[in-house]
């Protein structure tokens, strides 16, 4: 069954979607009609099923009756921000889509020396709202209860004003150095939230990730193989659902 | 440093490169000249740093000095099959490249009910073909010893026939009944060779997941939320890196 969210909380038996953009994908895109079936998520994480009673189109409204749902919540124990460097266009979706679908609470773009890309302040606000959709769409298809975040920052060095209470960074020399046990060590303190920042195809230069270091982003290797930049994303939230989410207590 | 594989064994000092795509490759396209250095990876997965002395341009070789490297290896520490159910031509190759990356020993396409896309006998060995060349270069990028074998099934139920030591197969269901440890339980059990069968967008047909558990296949869930087809294979890859490879023991 589909799942959409809803910016508004869903507090009675029954709710009005004015949403026009989810009017037109259930009722005009996929002719739903009264009495079909659909999730709907609030905006306090609360997933409801939704059952179609009326149709105004005139005002591209729906009404439905609701359901609250008991289903146990399918976003991760820890808020958790991926920080990628820029890369071209398909990259930076494919990144949206997959980190969505992984877990990702925030999902953070920035510059940073050896990017390939660079978005010019003009383009930034279309940007964001072009993968910001991407994050709605697989956090509904996923069924998530939380649409990331996605934002944008100009310098590397903004990374420190979000932190997280722990802070990583990908880096390939640690990996070549042999360095295999910092994830695990870190993951096994159960930390609140988290972030990780991951560099480019180039990698991050020696000064950047001297500056993280020195604001406590710890260096992390993500095993012996050389992953392609969109690659560590999704390995480092594979493992936080595997270490947070299956593993045998 | 890049690297290459070469299809004979490296047993002195002097190799000579007469594979006419590592020559077009390295000679005609990164245009290498006398006295560069590159990696060569051997049949016998050794890791060699390779010097250019000569090109012989009329027969398309070339010589290289060779010193063995005593780099450890990139592989994972247990054969692993990655058995996906066909789709697009873009995610399969995209599926190729990732469990490359992240050390799959084999890749295995198969045929299932509600797979979106067929595969006509008569395009079989031209897909793999592909795909196979894909898995070279995504090999040599992310530094493995070895180059995933890509193959074809006509039928999931020959999935029987390229058992490994521990069989699973990623269950959506399993997933929403709240399975959430079977995976962790079997990874503890430190198999010596893992495949784990992946359905297509549309999911197994519930006979298809009966036949693979008469047959051994274990019933595993990959967390809460419902990941894309290609997407679980790439969770199941970064869990056993992270298991095997990063985990204090």
């Amino acid at each position: 069954m589909e799942q959409y969210f809803v910016k508004e909380k869903i507090d009675s038996d029954e709710f009005k979607i004015t949403d026009t953009e989810n009017y037109q994908h259930i009722i005009k895109v996929l002719r739903h009609k009264i009495g079909d079936k659909i999730f709907l998520v609030d905006n306090t994480q609360s997933l409801f099923a939704a059952t179609i009673k009326e149709v105004d189109s005139d005002n591209k409204a729906f009404l439905v009756e609701t359901k609250k749902q008991t289903l146990k919540t399918t976003e991760l124990p820890l808020n958790v921000t991926i920080a990628c460097s820029l890369s071209k266009k398909d990259k930076v979706e494919w990144i949206t889509q997959k980190a969505t679908e992984l877990g990702a609470t925030r999902i953070v773009f920035f510059n940073s020396k050896y990017a390939i890309m660079h978005w010019k302040s003009n383009v930034v606000e279309k940007k964001l709202s072009r993968l910001q959709e991407i994050a709605k769409n697989a956090a509904q298809q996923s069924k998530r209860r939380v649409i990331p975040e996605v934002s944008y920052l100009n310098k590397l060095t903004d990374l420190v004003d979000i932190k997280a209470a722990t802070n990583l960074v990908a880096y390939e020399e640690s990996a070549k150095q042999g360095e295999i046990s910092l994830l695990a060590q870190t993951l096994n303190e159960n930390p609140e939230s988290i972030l990780c920042a991951f560099g480019p195809e180039g990698g991050f230069a020696p000064d950047e990730v001297e500056f993280l270091n020195d604001h406590d982003f710890l260096s992390v290797g993500l095993g012996p193989r050389i992953m392609r930049a969109e690659t560590a994303p999704m390995y480092f939230l594979s493992v936080l659902s595997y270490k947070y989410e299956l593993t045998v207590k």
